[in-house]
């Protein structure tokens, strides 16, 4: 049989906790659908820091390379944060980005009907939201040089943000044939009325822009759009921004939701479509105030698995069961704590992992 | 008598028909209050392009320099925005910023309870809400050096974000100050687990805190910020930021309250102290969409007058006149377009304003 290779990045944090009922789910898809995964674990983050002495060690690498998929849990902590640049968890995080050539986040924020009391936004507002932000993920101000300097007027800090047309136009490439799969509604963000990067990234989506005449194109320069994903999140389809702005717009959109521990996100290289490498881990962070206290909502990571189901193995049968075990769960009224109103009747990260494969 | 001089740019859009009513409402506190106002209009943005050729003239920067205030419309619309940089209303704004040395601008982000539906949070969220944001304002990657080149990858641009210590410093002084007299609680937004910039910024504000001992300190990620801000608005008081973030965060943060025709901003130099030189204008821009029909909301401009009044003139009187009047008309159930609920109901700018002096 083909046997799937995944990388299990675990990580820091309730990255453990949340991957341990991943990994349950992979094993029920192999019983119920035949399919067969082979994980190898590997070392990343905070504790690869701890224990060789850099986020990102050779052998992290190696294992990703040689996979098929990667399935990331959280990285990062307090206790790291003061460390220096290549000592610091984040910088493992942009390292496995750029080695892998992961130029293309996908976050999809929906709203899951059962929860929309958790939203800070009324359900009114909320209603139909469903978009999907294509955050460009190897480029700009995160991976232009960066310097310290004596200026006229004391110390000085310079980041360079630099795009060219060739890593525009792929992120961009990408967003359209999402589009053309969805609502094909695509708004492109940016702020061409200051910068000079984003007076490139929008002649650059003009001109591709003719190849898919079935997408309706917008331009929203970056701070209307984080007023309209407030005003009309609904009227957003897909999304596409350089990764400073992606950056802080995807979680923004993430928490209008009011589902940020249920969010799934894909991080990939030179294609989307079926068979394509990616790495897929849950929207919400390592969240080291609940770790190790079987707290945390194992959803979002289970919901990661389902997506790489979807884009990287093609498993549509085992990515559908997966959601809708989900949607099974919760609609029963089952809660973890970040999600449940009374919460003494909140289940442990476990519980909730087993009735989802149980639901399956 | 001491006579007050302010520079008035109506600028484009619906800029000339708030700005009226604001003058009206200058007029009304000269009467009421033996106070006495020189006003000189200048041309700006738009405007000043199709009729000086450049959005921002010398002369009009000449009348500002020498006026002890400015009052700012609004700036741009569709006719300019193909233009090449230098015959942009952007650049205009950007340049009258520098050159006026207004490096703070302070955007109070407040909740009218009375239009409390307006927004499209939940209003046991929004319950409390009163932030004000203090955005760095002639620095960043707004103007450092950018540029086109041929790269390896075909043409690219470049942006550069710059900081210094002086100018983080004289920032986060004015903000530590503004949140001495409020409820004492500073939020710094940076992004230094990536940034070289953010990392002096951070190094920088934890510097000078020990000299407010009595405000209380918290660094937020940027993107973080982007949530708490939908998650938790009442628990910011003060948020200090970068230009290019403070730009994205104000707006969101505007956006929240549901009063984004209501709010008023101040850009200010070395000192926020009462006497000192301001820019004061709508959080909105110039809508082009619907200016010259007699539609805007003017109460954002007045409001924008009220802070004048407040900060560069300290004449509290007159500002506490103005907004409790604001707030009677609204009480009263007095409403424009954007914020009515029955819309043929909605009143003119000018009966707004009107009905502002009046009540004065
Ligand atoms: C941890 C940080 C470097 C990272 C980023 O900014 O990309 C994170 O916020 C994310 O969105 O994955
Ligand atoms: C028009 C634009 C250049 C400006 C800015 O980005 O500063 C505007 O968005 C603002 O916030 O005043």
């Amino acid at each position: 049989t083909d046997v799937k290779k995944i990388a299990v990045i675990a990580g820091d944090g309730i990255g453990p906790e949340v991957v341990a009922e991943a990994e349950k789910v992979l094993k029920k898809a192999e019983e119920l659908y035949g399919y067969s995964f082979e994980t190898e674990h590997a070392l990343f983050g905070g504790i690869a820091i701890d224990e060789k002495g850099t986020p990102l060690p050779q052998e992290t690498l190696d294992v990703c390379k040689s996979a098929d998929a990667v399935l990331l849990g959280a990285v990062g902590g307090p206790k790291w944060d003061n460390n220096s640049k290549e000592l610091r968890p984040e910088t493992g995080l942009l390292g496995i980005r750029k080695a892998l050539g992961l130029f293309s986040n996908l976050r999809p924020a929906v709203v899951f009907d059962c929860l929309k009391e958790a939203s800070t936004l009324k359900p009114e507002v909320l209603e139909g939201t469903d978009l999907m932000v294509v955050r460009e993920l190897t480029g700009g101000i995160y991976f232009g040089e960066k310097l310290r300097r004596q200026g006229e007027h004391g110390e000085e800090a310079v980041d360079t943000c630099v795009y060219n047309v060739t890593e525009i136009e792929r992120i961009t490439r990408q967003a359209f044939e999402i589009a053309q799969k969805r609502r094909k509604k695509l708004a492109s963000v940016d702020k061409a009325n200051v910068l000079e990067t984003s007076r490139l990234w929008r002649e650059t989506v003009n001109r591709i822009a003719p190849d898919y005449p079935d997408v309706e194109l917008e331009h929203v320069l970056v701070d209307n759009c984080a007023m309209q994903l407030l005003r009309r999140p609904s009227s957003f389809d897909v999304i596409v921004t350089e990764n400073m702005f992606g950056d802080i717009l995807s979680d923004e959109a993430a928490m209008l939701t009011g589902s940020i521990g249920m969010l799934a996100s894909a991080s990939m290289g030179d294609s989307t479509d079926a068979g394509s490498f990616g790495l897929y881990e849950p929207v919400h962070g390592s969240a080291p105030d609940i770790a190790g206290q079987g707290l945390a909502n194992p959803i979002a990571t289970i919901l990661s698995v389902a997506l790489m189901f979807r884009l990287t193995f093609n498993y549509a049968d085992a990515a559908d069961a997966i959601e809708a075990a989900v949607a099974k769960v919760l609609d029963e009224g089952h809660r973890t704590a970040d999600i449940a109103v009374d919460k003494s009747q909140a289940l442990s990260t476990s519980q909730m992992g087993d009735l989802i494969v149980a639901a399956m």
